[in-house]
């Protein structure tokens, strides 16, 4: 097994080398469109969404797909029929995602999992467990480390170290690339990544019951569970499923992903409208024409053009996305129009965020973070 | 500092090569009379404990030294002068001990490091912390993992995170002869040892105090402290100084610890009388000569003979202690009457063991396995 996963990441680092760059701590693309997804897909080993499955979904679940699905914001899966294999047949499974704190605040692209992990848990009613890996942010970046609440929870440590147990420093150099002037935190933190993946983590949820486990997540992290994928057999456990997103683009361009320690080239959830006003007036690169007159004659392009590809992400009417692409492309919608139509899609979205959260009290808090049976 | 600790390790390799092996999880010697303790002195870099020292001991507690003091079972230290000057002055430090969990009992070898940390708790009368190391024994050895209690304490987990990013693979690589093969967990698990020679590690103890720590083990964990003197002062805090000890030999002879895997080689605080008796009389090697006629003439050799070696650990008295020496080095004393005294004192010591033991509640181990001030 171990000489797969070498493989697979020897091939990876090749591909590297000549476009796109995605690992867990950095995406980055030489193209203006932004990382080459099917790309991606060949060289994970992953496999696409495609509108069977999507038939599929919406048969197993009797609801119309999330429109993240239609548009191939959630594109690339692992074992997704697995799961839909279990819960046609009334069998329990659960979600798990994650976020690591990097900003005092989360910005509109940390949304993007949480948005589609909440239509999940709702459509396929199962367990959701959140890990906030402020660990990984303490081993990488300079983050200032606060009290680490999951391992208050014995059972999640004794999962750590079984995982650490089973997969050697070759193995994680291979997958993570990492090398000898590493410090161990890195090289043995993807076991605390891994360790939500067994249900036996969380004991008083699922007692002793072996439940599969789906992965919503962005594939940079998939590096992560290729290696869960590989260990989850050698404890008894099925290998986890996932389902695979894109990166929202930063203001300035589809070549890299919103990042939220860069403060022009995000939108965060506790921006007021003007600062969201003036961010997308200033940075969102347009696909617009230099001049009005070249504009209306040759048309917009909306394949490089942040406000219109922020929109197919954050604007839920079809018909809507669709007219508003005819618009620009023919160069009937300039860009002040688009932006004008992303400043309010966002806005509403960030205001509707903000007054859920100003609701939110610390027992809320509390409770959710409190190991516990769930009803 | 990197490069120091690597050569330190790459001279400790060569030296391995020729006789002595002691590390973490492997202690023999080709050499009948055991381990050279002064070599070893001389390979980790730390300094004997010389009359002087024990002379500076006494003076400063007021009380007379162990006897493993005097017998050189505690031979060598790291910075004891530096806890000595604190102590003098009425500042406060504190001890860290530690004992994995290799069997379902403890051997009369495990009680050593005890026996003497409770002296110097006493003596000193300041706190003692005990780590159950559980997770290594499951990293290294094929015992089942229990619940993991240390880190239900998240200023643990903390501390073991920020050491972890302190030190690189290098690092381990150079002082523990890990691998590329080996394991993750292992690569990690020393930070898990270090962790509670920061006082901060235990902050319903010492609040925010950073007080000094002293740490009694056998000289085989020391590469564990070598590298935690190389972490401590980048985060802030002294060195953890050190009190080595020598191992008990198995009942075989000097040239190997007991072990309390090997039934045979060790007599084990749950053994009977009657256990102690046969074990003593059937396996403890002996330094006497062939025949009777011929001990009569020549003489025992006491350095070899491992009932004499274990008197050495468990007879209190002195003038007790040199009577034997002389009367088995003369050829007065036979092994069958030295083994008579030896089983006299172990079941001694074993019974006393098992009196108190049994009268020891559940609620009392609770008590002492929970984060708690100390009064």
């Amino acid at each position: 097994m171990a000489s797969t996963l070498e493989n697979l990441s020897l091939q990876s680092k090749e591909d590297n080398i000549e476009d796109d760059v995605v690992d867990p701590w950095n995406v980055s693309s030489k193209n203006k469109t932004g990382i080459d997804y099917n790309k991606l897909i060949r060289r994970f080993g992953s496999s696409k969404i495609d509108d069977k499955l999507l038939m599929r979904i919406e048969a197993a679940t009797k609801k119309p797909v999330h429109h993240f699905l239609k548009r191939e914001i959630f594109f690339s899966h692992r074992d997704l029929h697995s799961i839909l294999n279990l819960y046609e047949q009334g069998k329990p499974f659960y979600l798990y995602t994650g976020r690591g704190p990097s900003s005092s605040s989360l910005h509109i692209g940390h949304l993007v999992p949480f948005i589609f992990t909440k239509w999940l848990q709702d459509v396929f009613n199962v367990p959701l467990i959140i890990q906030l890996t402020d660990d990984e942010k303490f081993l990488w970046k300079d983050l200032k480390l606060e009290e680490a609440k999951a391992y208050e929870c014995p059972s999640f440590y004794g999962n750590v170290l079984r995982i650490q147990k089973s997969v050697t420093f070759n193995q994680v150099k291979g997958i993570f690339g990492f090398g000898d002037s590493d410090v161990i935190g890195k090289i043995a933190f993807p076991a605390v990544q891994a360790a939500p993946c067994l249900s036996s983590t969380f004991p008083f949820i699922f007692g002793n019951e072996k439940v599969p486990c789906l992965v919503p997540c962005a594939i940079d992290q998939d590096p992560y569970f290729r290696m869960t994928r590989d260990v989850a057999p050698k404890l008894g456990y099925l290998k986890p499923a996932l389902i695979h997103s894109s990166f929202l683009p930063s203001l300035q361009g589809a070549d890299t992903k919103m990042s939220a320690s860069d403060l022009n080239s995000s939108i965060y959830l506790k921006d007021t409208p003007k600062e969201i006003k003036n961010k997308i007036n200033k940075y969102a690169f347009s696909g617009g024409r230099e001049t009005v007159e070249m504009h209306r004659e040759k048309g917009g392009d909306c394949n490089v053009d942040i406000s219109y590809q922020y929109l197919k992400y954050f604007l839920e009417s079809d018909e809507g996305l669709i007219k508003i692409e005819k618009a620009h492309t023919s160069g009937n919608m300039l860009t002040g129009e688009l932006k004008n139509i992303l400043i309010e899609s966002i806005s509403k979205i960030v205001k509707e965020h903000q007054t859920n959260r100003s609701k939110i009290t610390d027992d809320d808090v509390k409770e959710f973070m409190t190991p516990r049976k769930l009803t």
